[in-house]
C-alpha cells in the first residue's frame, strides 16, 4: 500500500513536472537537494576532472552542480530552459567581436575564446580546471552551444554564472543566431520511457526502477530495466545497419543484422547487467563523489539472445589470437565531434569458452529496445554495464585497450585517500568483473512496516561478477550480533564460474515486540567465498563506483499492540 | 635482529624438545596454552563433529584438546608417550574379558565395546557425541590402538580421561600385546623437515614458516613452504608408481611417471597455494573454532612443473564431457581402513583452457619433496590447497563430487550463527576458489620497531583465488582515517583472470614521532574489485576457514629521542 502510494506520488510529480515547469525554484531546491544531496550527474566527457584541478574548485563545482541539478530535475526536455534573460544579459558596455575574430583564439598562446549564445568568453585560465578535462578544447575558437546540447547538464544557471566570470565581449545577434542556426537537440529523438522509472539524469538519460518493484521479477521486464546512457540514443535504421569488424587477425567485414541472424546459431544467456555506480547513493553518505545518484536499481536481469562473439570472429577468419590483447567495441552513439562511445574487454573473454559473450539482438524475447541498444549490443556476462556496449557499430581486435574516455579515465577504482588533486587514472585497472553485492529492496529506508507473525519480512537481490554464484545472503537486525541466512527464493541453475544471474532472496526476521526502529543489514557471499565489505568508509572512492558495502536500511516497526 | 633472535629461540626450543621431552607439564601447559589458545589440530576424520553433538560436550572437548595439545607439543614423535601408567592403571577390580567377547559388541543393539591397550570400554553412549562422527564405529568390537596411531592427537591424557569414564573391564596383558603386536606408527616414515617451521600438529604433520621469512622470497623455497598433511606421508617407490585414470568418458589407463614425462609437453605454472584455514589464528580471537592454528604462513608461491591435466585426459580418449560434472582426485595417503584422501574440482576447470590445471612432478625445478606430494600432485591454481591433492594416485571423471570427508564435511563456509548443533554440511558449497586476502608479515604483532626516516616499514603478501590479480593493497596506521596504497614490490606479469601468484608489498607509513603503540591494518583489492571484509565478527565460521578479514597488527614504536 505504501509502495503504491509512493508510486502514485512519483507519477503525480512527473506529470506535474511536464505541465508546470516553472514550479518555484525554492521548492525545487529543497525537494531536490534532499534527493540529490551531494552527488551530481556525470560519466560523460565533461566529468574528466584532470589531476591539475584544484580541490577548492572541485568543491565549488560540486556545489554548483548540486544546486543546478536541483533546478534541472523537473524541467524535462526543454531545449533551452535557461535563457540569457534569466542569467545574464548582453551587456552593451562589452566590446563587439565577430565569429571570425573568435576563431583566431583557439590555443593557449593566442588565448582560448569561446562563444555561448551572443556572448564571448576568454576561458584560457579555466581550461586546466575544467572538470571534463581537455574535451573543452573541442570548442576552442567557436561556439559552446552544440556541445552544451549534448552535455545538457551545463545549461544550469550556476554553470553559466561561472562562465560569466570569463566574459570579455559580445557577438552580434545575427552572428549568434547563425552560429546555432542548424543546431538540433540530439536528445530530441530519444525514445519514450516508462514514467515509473526514477530519473537520475535527462540528457543523457539515466533512470532506475523503484527497488520494491525491481525484486518482484527474477527476469526484469525490459521497460523496468535501468537505463544508463552516456550520449543521445542513436537513430538506427535496421536496413542500413552494419556491424563492422576489423583489427588484428580478422578479415575486415561489415555484417548486416540479417547475416548475423541467418549465418550463426542463435543462443540465449540469462545475465544480470549492473552499472559500476549502482548503490552510489549509499557511498555519498560518507563523502561526496562524482557520479549519478543510483539508489540500488542500476541492475537488472534479462534473457539476452543473439550470436556468439566467438562464432562471428571465427567467421571473420580469426585464428591466431596470440598478439591480440583486447576486444574493443564502439557504439553508434557519438559526441558532438562524432567520437563514439567505446569500451573494451580482455581477450581472455574470447579464449574462455565459458565466458558466454554474445552479440545480442533480443532482450527478453523481443528485439532490443532503443534504450537498450537496438539493434545490437554486446553482452559480456559478469562484467560492468559500461563494457556491454549498446548500439554496437564496430568491433576492433587490438593489442590495446579502448582509448575511450570511459575505459581510460572513468570506471576505475581508487584508494579512499585518492582525491581529484592526486588521482592518476593510468595507475588503476579498468573495471571489468564486478564484486559481490546485495541490496535490501523492500522495505525501503525509513519505511513503516508491520510484522507478520512476529517477523519482519525483507526482500532483496544479490549478485556477483565474473560468473561467481551467490551461495548465501546473511541478514541481521541487530548489527551483526545474530546473522541469519536469507532464503534464496529464485536463482539460476548454473554452476559457479558460469552463473550470470542474480539471486532474489527473502528473510523473515523474528522481532521483539517492543522494537520500534530496526536497522537491517544484508551481505552476500559468492562461490569464491568473497563477501561484501562492511562499510563505505574504507572503500570510498572519488568516482563512487563499486559501492558494494553491506546494505543497511532503517525501518520503523509498527507495533500493533501499541496502536490498539 | 629481533627476527634472528626469535628464530634462534625457536630453534633452541625445538632442540630442547628433542632432548628433554619430560619438561615439566606445568610449564608446557602455560607456554603452549598461550600458543594454542582456543584452537586444536583438526581436519582429519576424527574432526567430523556430527550435528547431534551437544555444544556442552563440544566445549568440554575443546578444552580437553587445548590442554592436551599443550602436553603434546614438545613431545615429538614418541610412539606411545602417555602410557597407562601415567593415566589410569589396569584395575583388578574390573571384570576380565577376552578379545573374542569384545568382538561380539559391535552394534548399538549389542552395545559398542572397544579396547585400548589392556582395557575395555563400553562407548555406546559416546558414539553419537564423538567429534569425529561415525568413523569411531570402525573400531567397534575391536582395538582403538591402530586408529589412535593414525589420529595421534587422541593420545592425550585428557582424552584418555574421558575414555576412562566408559571403562567396564580389562583384557589380559597377553591379549593386549597381541592386539597391538604388528602395529607400526604410520608416521614413522614421515620425512625430515626444516626445523625452522612452526609446527601446528605433528601427526598428521602441519607446519608453517615464520611470517617475516615468508615474504623474503617471491618464490617460496620448497623447504619453507607450509606443510598441510591430512594423513601420514605415503612411502612411494617411483618404479612402482602408476597414476590410475578412470571414470566417465575415458579409457581406463595406468600411467607411469616415465610415460607422463615423455608423452606430454612439460609446462610450468607459477602458482600460490593456500590452505583454506590460513590466518585462522586471527579468527579464533573472536570465538573458538575447530582447526589448526595457522598464523598466516599457510600459503606459499612456487613454480610447479608437469603436464596439463587436459592433455593427459585427452590421451585417455576423453572427448565427450557433456555428462561429466566433477574431476575427482585420490591421494596415496590413506587412513587406517585404507580410505584415501580425496577431493574434486568442477569440470569447468577442464573446459576453460585458461585454468592451467597441471599434474606436477616438480616444485621449484626439483622433483616434488615427499611432504609436497612426491611423485605427483595436482595443481589447481587459484583453488584451496585441499583440492591440490598430493601423492596423486587416481583421477576419476564423474557426475558427482568426491564423496570424501574433506570434500563433503569439511572445507566449507557457514553463516556466523551456525554452530555445531545446527550445522548441515550438505547445505554449503565445498570451498574451491579462495577469496582475496592479505597479511602483514613484518613487523609481527607486539614487535618493537624503529622508524626509518620517520616512517614505519611494513611488509606483507596479498593474493586472491580464481586467477584474480591483486591490483592494490591499502594500509592504514590510524584505523582507516587515512589509507595509503602500498608499493607492490613483486608480482607476476599475468593478466587478471589468469594470475595465480601472490604479490609481495611494502609500505612506508609516515609516523608522528610521539606515537608509541600503532595498529596497522592491511586490505587487498583484486581485479574483480573484491576486497577483504573488515572484521572477523561478521565472517566467523565454526571451522575457522576463509579467515580473510583485514589483517591488524599492533606494534610498539621505539622513539629514539625518548631512549636518549
Amino acid at each position: 500500500m505504501l509502495l503504491f502510494k509512493n508510486l502514485v506520488h512519483r507519477s503525480q510529480l512527473f506529470l506535474k513536472a511536464q505541465s508546470f515547469p516553472a514550479i518555484s525554484c525554492l521548492s525545487q531546491t529543497i525537494f531536490l537537494k534532499m534527493k540529490y544531496s551531494t552527488s551530481f550527474d556525470s560519466d560523460t566527457k565533461y566529468r574528466r576532472f584532470n589531476s591539475r584541478f584544484k580541490t577548492k574548485n572541485y568543491y565549488k563545482f560540486v556545489s554548483v552542480i548540486v544546486v543546478s541539478s536541483c533546478g534541472a530535475y523537473l524541467l524535462k526536455d526543454r531545449k533551452i530552459f535557461l535563457s540569457s534573460d534569466e542569467t545574464s544579459s548582453r551587456k552593451p558596455s562589452y566590446p563587439m567581436y565577430t565569429l571570425e575574430e573568435v576563431s583566431k583564439h583557439a590555443t593557449k598562446q593566442d588565448r582560448i575564446w569561446v562563444t555561448y549564445e551572443d556572448r564571448v568568453y576568454d576561458i584560457t585560465e579555466f581550461v586546466d580546471d575544467h572538470p571534463g578535462g581537455d574535451v573543452i578544447m573541442m570548442a576552442a575558437g567557436s561556439a559552446l552551444d552544440p556541445f552544451w546540447i549534448t552535455y545538457g547538464f551545463h545549461k544550469q544557471a550556476e554553470v553559466i554564472k561561472i562562465l560569466e566570470t570569463y566574459r570579455i565581449g559580445n557577438i552580434s545577434k545575427e552572428e549568434s543566431a547563425e552560429s546555432v542556426a542548424n543546431l538540433m537537440d540530439p536528445y530530441d529523438s530519444d525514445p519514450e520511457r516508462n514514467p515509473i522509472l526514477k530519473i537520475n539524469a535527462h540528457k543523457p538519460f539515466n533512470a532506475e526502477p523503484p527497488l520494491p518493484l525491481l525484486v518482484q521479477n527474477f527476469i526484469t521486464p525490459s521497460d523496468l530495466f535501468y537505463i544508463r546512457n552516456h550520449l543521445p540514443v542513436p537513430l538506427v535504421d535496421e536496413k542500413d545497419y552494419e556491424l563492422e569488424i576489423t583489427g588484428m587477425g580478422v578479415e575486415e567485414k561489415a555484417l548486416t543484422l540479417d547475416i548475423l541472424k541467418s549465418k550463426f546459431e542463435k543462443v540465449s544467456v540469462t545475465a544480470t547487467i549492473q552499472c559500476a555506480g549502482n548503490r552510489r547513493s549509499d557511498m555519498v553518505k560518507v563523502k561526496p563523489v562524482k557520479g549519478l545518484n543510483w539508489e540500488g536499481g542500476a541492475i537488472g536481469n534479462a534473457v539476452w539472445s543473439g550470436v556468439r562473439l566467438r562464432d562471428v570472429l571465427e567467421f571473420c577468419g580469426l585464428k591466431d589470437v596470440s598478439k591480440i590483447r583486447h576486444i574493443q567495441f564502439e557504439g553508434l552513439d557519438t559526441d558532438p565531434t562524432n567520437v563514439p562511445y567505446g569500451a573494451s574487454i580482455p581477450i581472455e573473454k574470447l579464449l574462455n569458452p565459458l565466458s558466454d559473450v554474445i552479440l545480442a539482438y533480443e532482450m527478453n524475447g523481443e528485439p532490443l529496445s532503443r534504450d537498450h541498444g537496438y539493434p545490437l549490443r554486446v553482452i559480456v556476462p559478469g562484467v560492468a554495464g559500461a563494457r556491454n556496449v549498446k548500439w554496437l557499430g564496430k568491433i576492433i581486435l587490438s593489442d590495446k585497450e579502448s582509448d575511450s574516455h570511459w575505459q581510460q579515465n572513468d570506471y576505475k577504482g581508487f584508494c579512499p585517500s585518492v582525491d581529484w588533486d592526486t588521482v592518476d587514472f593510468k595507475s588503476s585497472l579498468a573495471i571489468q568483473e564486478l564484486p559481490v553485492i546485495s541490496a535490501i529492496c523492500d522495505p525501503l529506508e525509513g519505511q513503516r512496516v508491520s510484522l507478520q507473525n512476529g517477523k519482519l519480512i525483507v526482500n532483496g537481490y544479490a549478485w556477483s561478477g565474473g560468473g561467481c554464484k551467490v551461495i548465501r545472503v546473511d541478514v541481521t537486525a541487530n548489527k551483526g550480533q545474530h546473522w541469519q541466512p536469507a532464503e534464496i527464493i529464485q536463482q539460476e541453475n548454473a554452476n559457479p564460474g558460469r552463473c550470470w544471474s542474480w539471486v532474489l532472496w527473502r528473510a523473515e526476521i523474528p522481532m521483539n515486540e517492543n522494537v520500534n526502529e530496526v536497522e537491517i543489514w544484508a551481505k552476500a557471499v559468492d562461490s569464491n567465498y568473497n563477501t561484501q565489505p562492511e562499510s563505505f568508509e574504507n572503500i570510498w572512492n572519488l568516482r563512487g563506483v563499486l559501492a558494494n558495502a553491506y546494505h543497511r536500511v532503517r525501518v520503523n516497526v509498527i507495533n500493533k499492540d501499541k496502536i490498539r
